[in-house]
């Protein structure tokens, strides 16, 4: 038998809390696990710096990638096997495809791309189809088959049907990431009748349909996906977390540009400071090594990158208020003048941060926005695009307020050794 | 009002997966949350290299720190407030003790303190009464107020009630990590009645007891913890993550006492090897850091020591067979022999490893195993021992057998370098 | 100790599965528990005809006002106890209230009252007021106590803070049902954070306000709400069952006023079509006994009874289409004509049925529509209409539609003994 | 197609709490659920009288029957389809027997046979081959069908695998039962896990057997099964309820030999009387019916009767002690006439009920105790009964104690009527 046929001679589990087992039977999916690529994803974490606001939010990114693959798995060998329109050709393509679609992911994925200018989805092509354990596995199914798999998860795919999988309003992806966030962070939005929605799904040429009668069990999800935004992704302290972050980084680029001597060699950064990054530079950096860093800058000379380590570090994180720079343009000036003038840098120290308005998707940091929207296949076979049907989803679609805020470090509105009247003039610009 | 009464202006709530909310009004526990040396326990996983095998397990510290504060105070706010055998005046400094009871836990503590022969427990003490955030914090209480935290954890204090609440054979800590260390791997086991348990605990002189109507419930928490120990705890590819950390560091130190020389510096590392350990040292290592030296030892030039950090950083973990060393003398020291004539060093590449036999006390890492049996408290009012009444714990009281295995790397089995009737040999003996 | 204020020796229990116990400490509210006309609600389910759609649903309002009851407890022994908008005093009568709301539901109200006039809000009054177990019970706290019991279920009590407890928007009784039929039905719809939701709570005088931070979780409670209409208590099959027993008992009435002779003869319902139904006669039914005499009645000589008897007992109900007869007012005539030219009296045999459009406040059997908005209590101290701050409730307010259903019996359309022209003309205005 | 292998053109799902949905494509188990005698099991109790004590036990045996058959179904679709040891052709039938397993109960079987000797077995066997809806049903499936479905339940079917499916220590019934029970009144000991145990489940000739990996999965549901009858099913006041129930049932019986005239005759009970019971007569019995005569009973004459039915009626029930008759045979008849002294009839007001002692099968009221033990397949294919290797099994099994209590009405130990020297003569004896 060949490869892409290969079975295990028993199969495996993996006990899995969110879907409480993940079932293996292909020896390609058990070795593609097995790669050291696909076992990095266990040192990043799925919510970036949620954690230092919901402390059960520390699961890595191989939690959630075994979960997209079990979900793909139970939709096509439950639900689609034997339709027509379903192509079984594909079936290892697209849990492939699912398990692989974060590889490129790097620690604190949002700041780093940010400050560094990187891109995950252009490394995950990279480490398909470059020289990695994970392109050896692929490989061995076809010598073409590295290059499909990125195509599906580039959204590239000829077969919109098996991208739509992985890459749509209510992918498999969203599926598992909304329901592991919501077991990990503990709130009680996350829950929908996956097992529902996925029976009700139906192999389209264009992408997956949902039955009209699994609507409500959609619009669910849809609430859970709004609740879980507003509640944990777009958390304000998980947003000072991100900003404290964003600026250690941006502190190290500006040092090494202005030629700061760092007591310890930055050596993991070097490329991202001169932008010629190897695939092996990439895949030497996860989390544990960025904190391990964090804490050696704890003890460099530098007074800001030191102090916002610490912060980091032993999470003191900023304060934060409602203000929109835009719309409060001169008292923004005014404020970034008096923390000058108290000896705070404005860049590091009042920072201001928003989140985006996007029309029912949205915006996960990491994540695009333009997906294939969802379409309700009713009983007289035509497709209906589900906001023409469902009120709720109608009325939230598009409708999210941006949320502008500054951030700043609380001390400094008790700090006894500045004058008293400028920081009556700071708090009354900001409270 | 002194520090040691002062609340929060308004209760603040860390979202809990396992206890919905952990509720904070005390300005103590507060601020202790806060330090520099409770947040480290972020950085150091509860369950160690279970996260190898139980992919959900990557919980740390911090949150069962956080845990068995909780079921303290419950326990004494909704259950023995108000009670005569209960001193309200105990409150804050059980609920501190309960906080700070693993404060001492270094990253892989297991494997660490086996190999560098330090004490999680000294540490505690250390921290509490050292130049610390936390030693500051207490001692806003009181001067004494820290060394009675630290009595408490040592299960020293006078107060037998106080200590039992911490450290018996179904104590807070038990009860916490039981329900946790389920939640986060995901298995059925860890379920008991905790709420039930909690309810029918009454404080006595010597020590926390269980009314009689309750002895069903405390039953189940038993079978809990016997099935997690056998699940989990004992897990054979767990302990073989355990089998090559241990023997990393095992290496490292032995390539450090022959003088061998490091490309990377192991400088956290370097107190340690000379058993000059300070404060500060100790507190500086986490698992982040960990986990940074192994990819640092990928690289090293010493076989042993860069395989063995593959192995972890990879998970290529070692192949196990059920072999008691001690009852099959020859034929160990005839695989040492083989072993090494094939170039594998028998010290890193042939473990004996077992696990222990205690009476329903199962043996879990870092925790020692004499702790106060459970008292049923009967309705004419006198006290009786758990196993004395119930079935169920007697039958399974210290039955536990020993499990002895060797771990070896598989790969060996199949390598075509090596001699075939070498491997027979082996094979016959191992197999 | 006055009765008032009378504790049991040791609280007492009850095991529930929605909220794990129920808690009881004062002697009135046990006692009041075992009085025969609260133990009398065993008797008539929660959800009335939904068992036959949903199977779990087989729960009865004993199960519900007990959750009620501890909800209640526990929002004012652990949210509200303490704060100076609290009158402590108002404890006892709350918790009674909260426990007795449903104490006048007949069995299967719904259809009963439709049919033979009652009003089970009447009936609670007279219960609390009357020759009853409870009223002795009540009336040993004060004299005018099962007044006040009453006024508090009717909102006419001048305390507003106390009735909005039990009857408003966000009350008790809500929070309770959407748990218990969710937990008894199996859906994944009715979760929400009701720890979150009562610990934002804040007592005012003119009722319960949510602090402004708990926004989201009251969003999470109303969708659900929106769910469970929707899902279950508007579901189809669950309301064609409602239009057979309402059909049953509407033929049992016409044939009593055309004198009919029925062989068992009904001496529960005599009453009741004289409309002179004493306490006694009311408390006399259940649902064991509706049942009983739906047994019987299968055995009636009338032709319709029979029928209908049969189709509820045995569960072959009727078939649905969506049909508007006000909009088809001429098709819906022609109907009936043709209904009557097979056989089939359109008056129990051609059932147009329709659910109400309500705004946020989904009609629910049973339940009166008028309560009291949800307010946000602003950081300022300001309150503020949910509506106008929360995006998804201000676009579902006030926006479900009715929804019209014809219900008639399936096995016509395929009766070969007519005439097959007669059913092509019923098939063709039908479906 | 012939019937037999009949689907429905779309399958139908029963949303269901336990198994989250229960599935169905085979024509004929859809058409048995729409029979008159599988509805009938939604007027007849899972537990019995247990629903008295745990309020959310109102589970009817409608919910449990569908449980197994989705169970039987999961293992043999999921786990043994294509296995050569399991015959395809069985498939039918097994599901049919699983659906059907309890169709001959009747309402409170356990008091109800004890008093008028029936047998639901048999009556199972008579619905299955009588002129019943059930069986016109299964005839079309084959002529010998019914019998065979009779014998898959009665255990003489030659094919002990599919035998061993319904009944055995570790069949669907009991893995339904337990979860099924557990849920509704909400305990926490009936969780196992079931997936897991699925999925080691081997066919083998004599039965179903358990992957020797799946040990500690079947322990935990052994302990599960202890728990449930030591908390649930041997629950003291449950029992009480049942003592109640047994003596109505046992004086109307002594009440009709002695000629008493019934004010409400007694129709449903004359053939049960007489000994002379038609499958009609059985049929017309529910719960319902029942309910209903108590309520008529209590207006009767006979102080007995009346007086009991009030009981059990309005939850009066009897108190108890622990008290083995055989033991204190002469103490217990002096309670004997110490009460007739202060007329209560010993006969219905003193009664001796005790649990009894079965070898790892806990007796449960209407279940028999021969099943076929627990076997492991063991990895070099041997089996081993259960208990040869788990130490918990082994160390329970048989060694349940039994337990003997006396029931009384509570009253009479405070009943200022009765001399008080006779009552504490009583208190002596009993307390």
């Amino acid at each position: 038998m060949n490869y892409a046929n290969a079975k295990l001679q028993e199969e495996k589990v993996f006990k899995d809390p969110v879907h409480r087992y993940v079932h293996v039977r292909d020896q390609a999916i058990w070795d593609l696990v097995g790669t050291r690529e696909f076992q990095r994803l266990r040192r990043i974490r799925q919510l970036g710096t949620t954690y230092l606001v919901f402390h059960g939010a520390e699961h890595s990114r191989f939690n959630h990638s075994l979960g997209v693959y079990e979900i793909v798995r139970r939709i096509i060998d439950d639900v689609f096997k034997g339709r027509p329109e379903w192509d079984e050709g594909e079936r290892l393509l697209v849990l492939c495809a699912a398990l692989l679609h974060d590889l490129g992911h790097g620690p604190f994925s949002h700041a780093f791309e940010n400050v560094f200018e990187t891109d995950h989805e252009q490394f995950t092509r990279e480490i398909l189809l470059g020289d990695t354990e994970v392109n050896e596995v692929l490989r061995r199914v076809a010598v073409d088959f590295p290059e499909k798999v990125a195509q599906v998860i580039e959204k590239t795919y000829p077969n919109e049907l098996v991208v739509s999988l992985i890459s749509s309003q209510i992918d498999a992806d969203r599926m598992d990431y909304l329901q592991r966030d919501a077991y990990y962070t503990g709130v009680s939005y996350g829950h929908f009748d996956m097992e529902r929605i996925m029976r009700v799904m139906r192999p389209r040429a264009n992408g997956v349909v949902i039955k009209e009668s699994g609507m409500h069990a959609v619009e669910d999800y849809i609430m859970s996906r709004y609740q879980m935004y507003l509640q944990i992704y777009f958390h304000p302290v998980s947003r000072s977390a991100e900003v404290v972050l964003n600026n250690i980084l941006k502190r190290v680029k500006q040092l090494r540009a202005e030629g700061y001597w760092f007591k310890y060699d930055p050596q993991h950064f070097l490329p991202f400071f001169e932008g010629m990054v190897t695939l092996e530079d990439y895949l030497a950096l996860d989390e544990s090594i960025m904190l391990t860093y964090f804490q050696f800058w704890m003890k460099e000379d530098d007074a800001i990158l030191s102090d916002l380590s610490r912060r980091f570090v032993n999470r003191k994180l900023f304060q934060y208020v409602n203000f929109d720079p835009h719309e409060r343009r001169e008292d923004f000036e005014e404020l970034q003048r008096l923390f000058t003038e108290v000896g705070l840098d404005p860049n590091y120290y009042l920072v201001h941060d928003s989140t985006s308005d996007l029309p029912y998707d949205f915006y996960k940091p990491g994540h695009e926005s333009t997906k294939r929207p969802i379409f309700l296949l009713m009983s007289d076979g035509q497709l209906c695009e589900l906001s023409e049907k469902s009120l709720i989803v109608e009325s939230i679609a598009g409708r999210i307020k941006v949320d502008h805020k500054i951030y700043f470090p609380e001390e400094l509105l008790s700090d006894s050794s500045i004058s008293q009247s400028l920081i009556t003039k700071v708090k009354k610009l900001l409270l």
